[in-house]
Parts: structure tokens; C-alpha cells; sequence
């Protein structure tokens, strides 16, 4: 339920509101707009509260339901676009933004000190590689583990760019955190409500990947999660392409669902053309797809040696084609209104 | 199997292979590109051919087997882009092509001329109608048959847009041929394989959609049907989303196709985001997006008033949001160095 | 609309109804049940209709709209299974219905002849084979045509077998229909709409294919182009498996689908487990599965030699696998209350 | 890599190649078959590893490696099927297996025990009930935890049937081991790695449901996964449906998976017909049809009034449609040569 304060609501009134929903064993959500107060109002059996308690308190405007099976979520919570601060930059704003770095981290830290530095040279603000690697075979190789964190960390005081990156696990959160300033769900965990719970109480920003046959609001959902435990909306959305009958491409790529989520969510948007294409052939295409449908930003996999990249290199981009890529996308960002 | 011929080959050379080919019951398919001539070899026993018997003719450089289970269409066979002339309009050059008009021709034809008239004016080339619907139910709208392709000519003859529309059958391609400019067969047809004969015979170009469950590979083999009966390269792919789990439009954008497209066939591409979105909320992104990712044209329903259309009226665009479209697009058209 | 008459409405009165619908310009079809007689009203504008306008008439209990899109298939319009009968067989009874045969009728008469034969001694009723075959590559092997036809029709003169063959396009309807006992329509056709119309209008039984990636609500309306024509519910769904993201076998085999049918339509519905499968290893469970679920009937290919078949030989049983097969479906048959 | 040592090998000759493997820095895993050992060999790097390094040994009959993507979980390292022992309840032996219970453990025990009764009655052997449940929003209920198991060991207790439950994350596989038979790893969390190495630690055996957009590769990578952390095989994978375009069922029920599975695994098979159906009425006839194509057991929701389930209801079957339904897989199992 969505709780609308008047304009000039008071504090005790908005306090009182509150009270009323804690004392009814719900929980409240507070989205201070420009305009008014918003108070979400959630739990297992929202279903059975009659609005009307709600409108006869002091300073309420009115009190609704929200019909979607999302929440926090949704615009119907907070009307208007969010952006999320990871360090010093802003990603939901008018500058697109720019994540890129090998797939893993591999044990020679000049991999990823050499993919660091061309990402900043071509205008990167963030620098991504995995250091626990959710792998489909048992067998292969699995990530570095803190190891590799640090080699991230290393290059973030190096370049100045920001790191995302994955965590796997609950039982993780608190060692990525040390390290990441943005931590990466990823799509095989889209569901892994432990995970989100954890990600969303350790304070840091989450990029919440798309799960691989995820309807939207189910992705939703998983946003949910994340954005009832940190008590502000500090999730980023990254579309990744999904899983359908055509194996022309590693998963189908994904972003018509851009101007989907624009019109359901607040939320900051992300595209990842790498995993979507599977061939770094389509990654540029991809990319500029996606700029010119509204993304928030993009997170590309580079490598200095594809073909000898321990993971995924067959989608990753070599230096050359990044920086001519990243010319190419301030044009497009340009031509939609967006600065890169 | 595709013989590749020496550059300085003679035509007697050329006859003399196709004249081996002919005598081995197989078909000849020759495509005379800048440098050389390459000769296309086709049936259902090439396997048994061994291409030793072509290499021993004069000017002739290699015979080797196209591996794809496409042929026509493949890049083996023509390595080159191909346009396609639609009256005095290029498709697949520089020049991005723009098709638009009411999803079906209505009874009042001033539905259509002024579909036509804002299509001229925002800068289009075609004008799409539908004057036979395949539609999904036997008791709805079925269009209005040869009177809905009257008015089609009719518009054709005060703004100078040339038509494509929809044939659904083999027994319509006579009569749709007469009006028609450039011959539509949708996705539920993608392989009816005698419409695909008959509408490669009628010498017209085709534009053929993909099919909403089709591989890449089957609709490159369906372009094979036409392309064998009309001897020169005159189809077109439209590419107009597919069918997946995802609810959250009426089919899932498909736009990473076009770069595979490119990288397979020789054949121009064109982009319906309309029938992807199914509404027209997300019709301006889906097409900007398309544009970005290098298809070669648009086709999109518009409607006076979408609300009153007899046909998908939830995905046309009003007047006044496809003249905004069409601006945008040129500005993302020319940062991707193309015009429109 | 769904006018139900009076149990004991005269004849005269059911006559006043019809010509109302008619003078209403809409469509009428009546079911003459067990009970009462219901005659269902069709037209693009049924939408517009006052269900008050028949409720006035004599002998009329009731009229109401059908929700579902799907109108003579539902069981809304006719609550009893329909049983149809092909030549002195009924498909749809307690009985169960083996239908048999090459993938496509061979230029070798020999190999129908011999399937035609094992068929009969194992208990099959309908003979299957397929003159004109629609291949997705325009270079393989298309099918005999009416030759095909003719060893179809050698077959059944010898062995007293009933012919199922696939109808492929609406100009073969006449010459299909001098053959064959049972048309059939292929899954790349069910949503061709002339063909449904001419096999609707053809007097012949018809066996519609599932679309590989067609909902049960487009399955059903396109039964309903079919009914529509023929005045009688001769139409017998069959499921063959749809196109997911699973690669495991052809399609995915889809027998779920056999009771969400049977909830929604009064038709039969007869399964092929050949074509889902793409492997003769998974046949014989597909079908014992089928049966289980209560299928009324099977449609397998079979093949002398499946290593030498022309089309399909992977997915044809051997004649001792076969036989084998019915010995066990027999058993499951009674198992669930049938017959075989 | 497979190792198949000689008939007569002796211990020390085992001895001496697992040596080998282990001093090659890999790890070796032994499958002890009625008539000879096989070592299975495996780790990140095998392929470097030449197979003539350990046909050199003693007692080894011959070295290859396993092309199959899964490794543990193939026919190729153990052609033998497996059973896999639940307390006295042996699973893939030619008894079927029925587990019966309520979706969620609910707070009032009566439900639980209610359930339990009738499943014992009905000839179960397994309790089935979800104490922690992985819902998709946060705002529904998410299941009573440590007193739901309680409730479910308390079951035990009183019917002499055995627990089966899910665990939901790495930190909960101690709590869950405590007081479940069988540990259930649900379709959201197929590829949660840390998970699936916890549970295979813990040493009890494993269900492994598929996740609804796995393919058959995926899943037995995931059984890998376990496989490789318990040392002896008892994971029994469990098919419930998967995500495709068709929405007439919660998810499309997967049963031509069983023989696929069959052919390529040694593990045995358990069926979930509830969730695929998402509806009741389906769900009688999706069971029969499992248990004629081959598997191995049911796992089906039942609830003493679904229409007061706390989740799940309208999939659950009331008591006496699950007695009804008992009664008829006998008859099924026993056409198709199993006892139940």
C-alpha cells in the first residue's frame, strides 16, 4: 500500500503514520520526493488492511494499493528516476556510464593492471572482473578468490576507476564489500534471496543481473529484496540478454526491455553486450544498441590476449576495438541526448 | 558448392561449367560480382558431387562445398552486400529506408491517404497497409482484399510512396504483384514454401519477415526458396521480435539479430519494432535502437487515430509522434554515419 | 453468443433464431446435442450484439458471450467430446488409434508397402506418409507428389488401412482429398489460413498439427478457421512438440498439453511422438506417455531400413521396435480404461 | 579422463594411478562396478594431460577422456544405474517411490500431520513440505524455518515416513541435515555452487530439481557439482517443468526429459508433476504420464483444503484425489513393469 502525505505533511504526522503501520506488524518505507512524502507500506498480509485507516490520520492525502506484484520498485513507490552513487559517480543521470575489464581475474595481475588502464584512458569510470566465478563445470577454474580482489584494488588506486564485481555467496558479502564498490548479483543468483537480503543490508550499491529466464517482474521482485533491506534505493538493473530457442548467440540479447523497465521502474539501467553476444563480433553493435535505447551505461569485457583469456574470451574485446568503440557510443550518446 | 572462377575467366568457360552443372541434373546459380564470377551449385545430391570434376575446367579457380545449410543467401555465395532496387528506392545502401501506414487498410480510404501524406512529408519512401490480415481468429477483421489494394494505389498516385503489402497466399501473388511494389510475406508464412516459390517468381522484391519461432539458419534457407526461383538477389529480411517466455511485450525485440545477419548474408535488413512492442510506448525506442545497430530501414504502423483503428491499434504511432521519431532517427542515423 | 435452446424448443423455433443471426449479418452453428440443440453465433461485431436481442425469442433458455478467443473448438459451444470418424474409424472413442508409416512415401513402392503391412499386422488403423513434403531447405527432397499419392492409395487397397497425408498448400486440396482418408495439416502450416479454410470446405476429416511455437488459444482458433468451413466438427488436434530453449532432443515433446486440451475443447487429440523426439530411442516412451495422459490416438514413423530413409530416418523406428512398442502400449492402453 | 583398470586389477595397482592423478595435482574419483574399477580423473586441466601417461601403469586396461561436458553424472564414468538409499527407502530400483505433503510447512501442525497420514495410508514413503521457502516477492510468506522442520520430524515420528525438504542457502545445510532424510536443492538454486558443494559435504543424499530454464548439460553439471563433494553417487535428479512461450500451465511439464536423462546419466529420476501444472486438475494425469515414460518416483503437493494453503493451493490435490490417483499408478506401474 502507498501511503501519499500532503505537501505540507509534518514530521509528527508523518511519524504517526508510521507508528500506525509498525503497530499493525507491517513495514514502512519512507520515499522522501521533491514534492511530498511517500510511505510504502508492505508485508505478507497488506492485503487484509482496509485503506481507510490510513486516510484518517492527520497529513494523508490518500492511501492505495499498489496492484503490481513489485514494490519498492515500482514508479507507483517512487514516480520519479533514481540515481545511485557508487564513489563519486552518478549512474541514472544524463552521463552515461562505463564498466570494463577482463571476465576473471586471472593470476597475473598485468591482465587486469593492463585492462584497468585502457578503461580509464578511453573514459571508463569503473573497472569489472570477477574473482569467484560461478562456473557451470565443477571442473573448471573457479576464480581467485581474495586474491584477486586485491589485484583489484590494486588497480583501482592505480587508475582511480572504481570496481565491480561479483559475490557468490552470502557468506562473501562482507570480504567483497572490503574491496568492491559495486557489488554484482549475478544472473544465476538473480534468486538467491539470502544473497540479496545480505547484499542489501552491507550498504554498498548492487548491480542485480537479469536471471537468464527472468520475466521483468520477477526481476522486479529481486530488486525488491535488495531495496526492503538497505532502506535506499541503491540498485542497478543490468540487462545481459536472456535464454530463448535461437542459438545464434550465446542468449538472446535483451534490450527491448529497456524502455520496459523506464516505464515500470525507477531504476538506474545497465547493459551487458558481452554475455549476451558470446562473440565479440556483435559486442559493438550490441553496445550501441543499447545506448540509443536509453541504457544508464555499459559493462563490456575487454582482455589484452582474447584468445588466451581464461574465461570467456571469445566475447571479450581487444584494446583496439574497445577505444574505437567508446568513440563510437559518445556519438550515439550524443545523438540521444546523453553525454559518455 | 560454389565454383569460384578466375578472374580473367571467358564467358565460353562460364557456359562450359554451367553446362557440366546442367548435365549432372543440379542447378547453376551465377552471381557476377566486381572481381569475378562465382557459380552456385544446387540440388538435393550435391554431397555425392565430387568438386574435382569442376576444377578440371578451364578458368576455373576452386569448387568447394558451401558448409551452411543455407545457400543463396549466404555470404559463400556473394560475398558482397547486396541492395535491392524497389522501384527508383535502394535498399541496403548508405540511405536508410523508412516504411510507415496504418497496420490494415480501412474501409475509409482517408485512413490511409492520410497515413500516407504525413509519411511523405516525414520523409518515408513506402507506405505499408495490410488489404488481406492474416488474423489469428476466423471471425475477426480479414481486410478488405483488391478494394484495400485500390487505395494503396491510389495513395501511391498523389504522394509518390511506393507500397508493400502483405500476400498471403499463392493464388493472391497476381493480383497483389499488380498494386504492390515490393511483396510482403509475413511471419506466419515464413515457410510456405509454394507462396515462397510463387512470390520469387512474380519478379517483384520481397520483404520476408522472419518467423516468430524461426532459427536464423531457417530463415536464411526460406530466403534460399525465393532466391532460387527469381534468379537475382531481390529479398529483403525483416526482422519483428520473437516469440520467448517474456510477456512483458507481444513478441521479444530481436535487434541482436541484425548484426548476425550481417556477418551470414549478403541481404539488406529491415526492422519492424512495431509488431515487437505491440505498444507504442516502446515503438520510438525499439527503432532507434535498430537504427543503431545498423539495419537498413523501418517499417512502422502509424494511424490518425490509434484508438479507433480496426487492427493493432495499440502499437501505432500517432501523427505527431512519428514526425518526432523521424527527426530523432536522422540524428542517430548519421552518428552510426548513415543518412535517412 | 451462445444461444441455448429449450431442452424441448421445436424445430420451427430454432429456425426463427438462425434467421435472425443471419439477418444480424453474423454467422450461425448449430451443436445438436444430446439434450438440447446450441446454436453458436460468430462475426467480427458479435461484440455489438444484446444478448437480450435472442433471449426474447421462443424456445431460448439463455444466451451468452464465449470469453474465450476460441469459439466452435471450446467446450463452451459444444460441453461433449466430439468423436470423428474416418472411414469406419473413430477417433476420439474409448478406442485408441495407431496411425503408422514412412516419414515421406519413397519412390520405392516397396518401402510403403512393407510399413503398410507391418502397420496392419500390429494393429494400426491409418497409414501415414507424406506425398509433398515441406522441407526447410528449397534443395532436399520434396516428395513424390500424386505419385506418392497413388502407392498411399496401393496400400490401403491392399491392406485395407486407412491414408493420412499432409496437404501442403490450398491448391493441392481437390487432388490430396481424392487419396486420402485423413488431411493433414502440418505445424508450418497452422496458421495458414486459406489452407484451413479449403480443407475446412473439403468434406474430409482433418488433422491439425500443433505450430511449433503456437499457444493452445492459436491452436484452437486455428481449428475453429477449419470448423468454421465444414459445418461439422471433423477436426483432430495433434501435439508434436514445441520450439523451446532445450536442444536435447528436436522439439520438446509436449504431452502436458493433452489434459489443459481436454479441459478446453470437445476435439480429439492424437500425439506424435516421432517428430518431438528426433531420436527413435525416445519413441516408445514418448508414446507409452502419451498414452498415459490420455491421448487418443499416436501418429509414428517407421522404416524398413531407417538408415537409408530419404527424410526423418533418425527419428523412424525399426519394424521390430514397432512392434514391440504396440505390444507395450496395449498394456498402458488398459491401464488407463482404453482400448487399443 | 576414465581409467578402466583391468578385471583382475589389484588394490595396489588402483593405488598406484591414484597416486598418479594426485601427484598430477588433479583429483580422482572411483567407481567400483561389479565386474572392474574405473577412475575417473578430473580438474581444470586434464586436457592437458596425455592418456599414455597412465596406460603405462600396471593393471589399467585404457585411458580416454570424457567428451561429455559432465563427468561424474555420465553413463561414461559409471554405465551402471544407481540407486540411491533415503533411510531404508532404496530410489531408482524397481519400486517407484511416492513423496506426498503440503508446499509449505503452515504454522498449524495439524495440516502437516494430516498429510502425512493419508501419504503413509496411500503407500508413500516420503514426507515432502518446504519449512524454508524461496518465494518471489520478499512480502510473501517465507515458511516457518527451524519449527517447520520440527513439525516435519515430528511427522516422521508418528508415520514412519521419511523427510524430504528444501535448503535454501550454504548456512542453513547444517540445520536442515539435522532433522531431513533427503535434501532437497530447488530450481532457483540448480547453479548455486556453494550450496551444491555444501550439501554434497554433508553426506546426506540429495534431490536436485531442474531450474526452469537448465538444459539437460547444465543439470548434470550442477549433479557434478555434488557428485565431486560427496564421493558417492546419491543425487536423484528431479524434472518440474520448465519456462518456454506457453503460458496455458504454470511451467510446460518436461517428461520427454526422463529417457533423455536415462540415456546419458546413471542417476535416478523423480518426477514433480505439481509445479509444472500449477493447476490440480492436471496434475493426476501429468503423474501418470511420468510414470510411464520411465521415472523413477513422484514428488506431488497435497493439502487437507487447498483453498486454505498458505501457498500452492491450486496445484494441491485434496485428499481424496490423491488416494484416487494412487490407486491408478499402480496400474500404470505395474504396464510398465514396475512395482509402486
Amino acid at each position: 500500500m502507498i501511503i501519499k502525505m500532503d505537501t505540507g505533511a509534518s514530521a509528527m504526522e508523518i511519524d504517526d503514520v508510521v507508528a500506525k503501520v509498525h503497530a499493525l506488524e507491517l513495514e514502512a518505507q519512507i520515499n522522501r520526493g521533491a514534492a511530498r512524502v511517500v510511505i510504502g507500506v508492505f508485508g505478507a498480509n497488506t492485503g487484509e488492511i482496509d485503506s481507510e485507516i490510513f486516510e484518517a490520520f492527520g497529513g494523508v492525502e490518500s492511501a492505495v494499493r499498489i496492484q503490481k506484484p513489485f514494490k519498492l520498485a515500482s514508479r507507483d513507490f517512487k514516480p520519479d528516476n533514481t540515481t545511485v552513487k557508487v564513489g563519486d559517480v552518478e549512474i541514472g543521470g544524463n552521463k552515461l556510464v562505463m564498466m570494463a575489464g577482463p571476465c576473471a581475474v586471472e593470476s597475473d595481475p598485468e591482465v587486469t593492471m593492463a585492462c584497468a588502464r585502457l578503461a580509464k584512458k578511453c573514459g571508463a569510470q569503473l573497472l569489472r572482473g570477477g574473482a569467484s566465478k560461478p562456473r557451470t563445470s565443477p571442473f573448471a577454474f573457479q576464480g581467485l578468490g581474495e586474491d584477486g580482489l586485491k589485484i583489484l584494488a590494486e588497480a583501482r588506486k592505480e587508475t582511480g576507476l572504481l570496481v565491480v564485481t561479483e559475490v557468490v555467496d552470502k557468506e562473501d558479502v562482507d570480504l567483497v564489500a572490503k574491496y568492491a564498490d559495486l557489488m554484482q548479483v549475478g544472473a544465476r543468483n538473480m534468486q538467491n534471496y539470502r544473497l540479496l537480503d545480505a547484499v542489501g543490508r552491507c550498504g554498498k550499491p548492487v548491480l542485480l543481473k537479469r536471471g537468464l529466464a527472468a520475466t521483468v517482474e520477477e526481476w522486479l521482485m529481486a530488486a525488491d529484496y535488495v531495496l526492503r533491506c538497505n532502506g535506499h534505493p541503491n540498485v542497478i538493473l543490468c540487462n545481459r540478454g536472456i535464454r530463448t530457442f535461437d542459438g545464434a548467440t550465446r542468449f538472446t540479447f535483451d534490450p527491448g526491455v529497456i524502455p520496459v523497465l523506464r516505464h515500470l521502474t525507477h531504476l538506474p539501467i545497465i547493459t551487458d553486450p558481452s554475455h549476451a553476444a558470446g562473440k565479440w563480433q556483435f559486442v559493438p553493435d550490441y553496445a550501441k544498441m543499447a545506448v540509443a535505447g536509453g541504457t544508464d551505461g555499459l559493462i563490456i569485457e575487454i582482455h589484452p590476449d582474447p584468445k588466451k583469456a581464461l574465461c570467456d574470451g571469445a566475447q571479450s574485446l581487444t584494446f583496439s576495438d574497445f577505444a574505437r568503440l567508446t568513440g563510437e557510443l559518445q556519438i550515439i550518446a550524443s545523438a540521444v541526448g546523453r553525454s559518455m
